[in-house]
Formats: structure tokens, sequence, C-alpha cells
């Protein structure tokens, strides 16, 4: 399978590198268009890292709370609407937060150049023009949003990404410091992301010798950070986290994810779980397909002490259930990398009811 | 340290990707430009290779001699006063050969919208502006000029390279194929390039934990390759060392290379010898700097049944040895990475030549 991927064009690694964002984005304010937008986790808000913003006059900054349901296309039209009537096109957009605020800064980059709904555009490849200058800046590790080539985001029909080369941030600064203070379940859930992206990369039929060396490498971070007397929230495993979110998500360039965000996206979309304990709670269940991996998942649950959501089934109606399965039943890159071009012959309706019903 | 580093845009891994070259550059032919430059390494001509570049109407094709010497800054200047005389400024330029076809790509580019002699621009961010569109097909794996941000010329006062961030590839294409029939000689020399790349980068002051992940998955892969009953040219293992390369390579832009590359550039800029193989005979006798990574190597070589030239020194001139002294200790960027701030101390012209004449 030919794949020619667009990277990060520009990438700053190091603890404090967030003290450099200023003089990195002065260079894309021109005269026409001379300032930024910074769109930042609301967690930030009344923080110190909130005084640290390179904010310099006529920037826009806006705090979005991504602590309840994931992106929506409805979110970005709107953000978008409110960025083009206060700025017109602005130089340029930075996202300041987890993987939510990530996906958020890549569609809004798009649908600042590419007109009407961002519902349009859920699928690979259909946006039509290049987005504004976007910079990523995590403060959270896992999720791999900070170099995927796709936004994710609910709207009226599915859970989908804005998939396209453009998609892509332009830079990216990794400053471990700011993910100090993340909450240690957060900091699981989402650490987790990583684990399972590389589990399912390196365990389905799209993998390369490329991405399996990306992804070994972010498992054996992984087991450092999660398992074990010297795993927990060190500066060290900060450093080391930031590096296999980063790793996990370029495997998935060249592979695929599997079983178990095919399911967690069906219960995203129906419930609004977020991402990271979505995946937990369907991995949890997934000895099936992933004997060894949620071996050591539960290992590493066990370790830390960590509360993996059970028995929700019991409260889902039909209805629900019929709407998961209808999302997860979609997602035919996911499913075909995990089992074979066969799958449908082996995940019916029956089997992914089953799975839930485990949950 | 901070570094903000240029990815190379493109990357296409695979098998079979050197197919899909053509359909690669023909985006960036324009009316105006509408021509691209080949510069390929002339051990394939007449070749299998020869005859699937995708060459259109009107394009130029340079077969370049690279088993001698090194690429000079001479060598380039006359490339690029060929190429303005020819087709003015082209579409692009395609590197399709070793280290060697790398770097002269990755410079020419550079020089065809930089004015005067390469030699003015030896060194970092010397360059003005940005290169032509230029892309990188590596046929031998383990020198990282994939992926590195300079440029090696040798030109009448150092060998030094162009060393700015317009340097990097606009496009690689890793195909292991073109790398299977490699001479074993010369799969060892250039594979220890990665292999001597990662041991510096890995054992000195400026890495951290990216240069690290990227450098000890890079050694992880070299040891698959080059050591025990797996090893050997393999179509895995030339999967394996495409990657180790380019990861190797990518270890280095946040780390710096060490002692034996600042005696190697000594050796190659009085004789001309070749970068692989003068990698190897001076690691082979650093043992007081990296024991184990020496260790290590001197079973590669024994596995291998690889010459190393010794017992050098004895025909070389006081003159020569003197030249080799000014040479390495022009460089301090590496020795301040292998020995720390104070390595003036410690690498003495006597220490230097004490080295050399173990040789």
């Amino acid at each position: 399978m030919f794949k020619n991927f667009r990277s990060v064009e520009k990438c700053a690694y190091g603890r404090g590198s967030f003290d450099k964002l200023g003089e990195i984005i002065d260079v894309k304010r021109t005269k026409d268009a001379p300032n930024m937008v910074f769109l930042v986790d609301d967690y930030f808000k009344g923080k110190e890292l909130e005084k640290r913003i390179p904010l310099q006059k006529g920037d826009m900054i806006e705090f979005i709370y991504a602590g309840g349901e994931e992106p929506k296309t409805s979110q970005i039209d709107e953000l978008r609407d409110r960025i083009q009537a206060t700025l017109g096109t602005p130089a340029g957009l930075v996202g300041i937060g987890g993987g939510s605020l990530m996906d958020i800064t890549k569609a809004t980059s798009l649908m600042l150049t590419n007109e009407g709904s961002s519902t349009k555009y859920q699928g690979l490849n259909l946006i039509q023009k290049s987005g504004v200058y976007h910079v990523g800046v995590p403060t959270i590790s896992g999720t791999g949003a900070e170099v995927s080539m796709t936004a994710v985001l609910t709207g009226p029909e599915k859970k989908l990404g804005l998939k396209c080369d453009w998609t892509v941030f332009d830079q990216i600064v990794l400053d471990p410091e700011l993910t100090e203070s993340v909450p240690r379940n957060h900091w699981f859930y989402t650490g987790m992301d990583c684990y399972i992206h590389c589990i399912e990369s390196m365990t389905g039929h799209l993998k390369n010798t490329f991405s399996e060396a990306y992804g070994y490498k972010s498992l054996d971070l992984c087991r450092d950070i999660f398992l074990g007397e010297n795993s927990g929230q060190t500066p060290e495993n900060d450093e080391k986290l930031m590096v296999a979110s980063y790793m996990g998500g370029l495997s998935l360039t060249y592979s695929e994810v599997g079983v178990c965000h095919a399911l967690s996206y069906g219960l995203s979309y129906v419930f609004g779980t977020r991402h990271g304990i979505a995946n937990c709670i369907c991995f949890n269940q997934l000895e099936e397909y992933y004997p060894e991996g949620v071996t050591e998942f539960k290992e590493m649950v066990k370790y830390h002490k960590i509360d993996i959501p059970v028995n929700l089934s019991n409260d889902w109606t039909d209805d629900e259930i019929e709407r998961m399965i209808d999302t997860t039943l979609n997602l035919h890159h996911m499913w075909n990398h995990a089992l074979g071009t066969d799958w449908k012959n082996i995940i019916t309706r029956e089997k992914v009811r089953e799975l839930y019903m485990r949950m």
C-alpha cells in the first residue's frame, strides 16, 4: 500500500520550549494579517500558563471547555464564523491543550479557507484548499493528535475526521513541562490512548517496517512509563510520554487503529464519552483480539489503581446500542486493518452487540 | 538547548515506491519551469533502474561518479552553472544514489538560488534563500543524509556542510528494493555510518529524550541487521536498515556526532577517503571513548568478515598528519558534544596525533 505522508513541518522539543513560542510565530505575522488566534483549554484560565501566552495587540484568545463532549462540527463552524467576523483571515492559529484542542485547531485552520459547514468535509481528502498556518502545543500526552493527519469531529451524522495532508500542523512545540500538572486519571487514560494506538497499529494488516519501528519504540516507552517501580508521573516519564505519543501517532500514519478504536468511536458518538476513557472501557473487554495487550493493560491499571468503568451496558437502551453498532460498522478502514478484507463475515451486528454488552 | 527543526516535508516508504516517483514530482512541474534535473549515481548507468527513471521531454539527467572522492564545492558550482545554462531555474532536482548524491542534490538545490560559490556558505545558516524543490531517493542505507539538515562538502579550506532549514529535502522516497544490489563491503561501511551515528549521538552532552528514542531504536535495528544469525543482506534487513538510517539521522538532529566523525573528517579531507570506510577506520581504534560500541562493532566486523584497513599511518607524512589535526580541531561542535565544554583541555594536538597514529 503506497502512502506519501506529509510531516509536521517544524518541531521543537524540550523543557522550556514554550517560552520560544512568541519568536516562532511572530515571523508568520504579516502586514495584511498581523494577528494570531490562540485556542486554549479553559483549564488554563487563571493559571500561570495563561500569563506566558505570547499575545500581541489585536490577537484573539478563546478559552474552550474541553472537559465535556468531544469536538463537534457545529462548534468548529461557529468558531470559524466568529474568527472571520473579528479578524477576517488571521495570520495563524495556535492550539494549546489536549487532543480536543489539537483537533479543534486543525479543523478550524481548514475551515477558515474551505467554505460551508465542516460536515461536508468529514472523510479522506475532501478538503479543497490548504488551511491557515497552525501550531499545536499539547499539554497532555498520548493522543498523537499533534502529529496525525486527521481532526476528528462529531457531526450530526457521524464521528469522523477531516483527513488530508493540510490537516497536519505546520509547527508543534513539545514542552514536557506543560504536562506536569495533568490529573492522574487523565494522565492514565490519555497515555493509554497511545498504548492502544501501538497495540492496534502493530497487530493488523496494514503495518510495515516503518510503522513497526515507531510503534514498538513507543510501546517500549509506554512500558517504562506505566509498568513497574519507575513508572508514574515523573519529570523523566513526562518527557518519555511526550515522545511516545509522537511516535505512536507516526506509527499510525503507516498503519491504522483497530477494534478498540472502532468500538470506542461508537461509545463516544452516542454518549459523548471522552476518547481516552472510552478506549479504556473498550480495551478492557478485548482479550479476544489483543490477548497480550489487554493483559499488560490490566497490570498497568492495577499498578496505578485506576478506575475503569464496567457494567455500563446495563443502562443502555436498545436504540443507543443500535446507534453504536451503526457507528462502528461504518469504520471500514479500522476493521479492515484489524481483521482483514473479509471482516464483514466476522464482525456481524450480533458480534458487535455482544462486544458492547460486555462493557 | 533549544532547537526547532524542519522535517522532510513528505516521505514515501515501502517496496516499489520508486514507481510512484513520476506522479510525485509531476505536480511540481509548472508552465514556467516544466523540467526536472535528475542527478544519478553513475553506478546505475545501463542498469535496470535507469529505464525506470520518470524522465520527461526536456528534463536533464546527469550521471555522477561517486566512487572516488567526496562531493566538492567546485563540483557543485560547476553543476549549478551547467543546469542554469541549460534550463535556467528547473522545477526541481531529484537525487538518486548514496550519501554523496543526497548531499550533491541538497547543495545544488541551494546554489541554484544563492549566488556565488558554495564555499561562501559552508557553515550554519549562511544560506540566504530557500533552494529549488528537491527530492532524495537513497539507493544505499546508513548515511542519514536523506533526513539531515546538512549537505557536507569539501572545499579548498575545509570539509563542512551547508547547514540550514532549507537544506532539508522536500520529499524523500524510501524504497528498500533499491538497496538490494549494494556490494557487501559498501553495505557494511555505510551501515556502520548509521551505527556510529547512534553510538556518538547517545554518548555525548547534547542528547535529549527525543534524540534518545530515535537513537536507541536505530541501534536496536542495527543489531538485528549486523549481529547474529539473522543478520546480513536480506529483504527484511534491507527494510530495517532504511528505517534505521532515517531514525539515526533524526537522532542527530537533536544531538551531534562525536570523536569518530571529527577524526574521520580529517582523514577524508586530506586523503579523500570515503565517509563510510573512513568512519570504520577511525572507530576501530576508539575503545578509549566508546568501549562498548567498539567491542560490538568488532563483533560485527568479524561476523561479516569485513576488511577494515589498519597500519595506514606508517605511510603518512608529517604534513598530512598536521593537516588532519587542523581539520579535526576545527570541528568544535563535535568535540563539544563528545567531551563537554572543556574539550580543548583534553584534545590537544598531541592527543589527536596519537589517535591518528593508531590507524
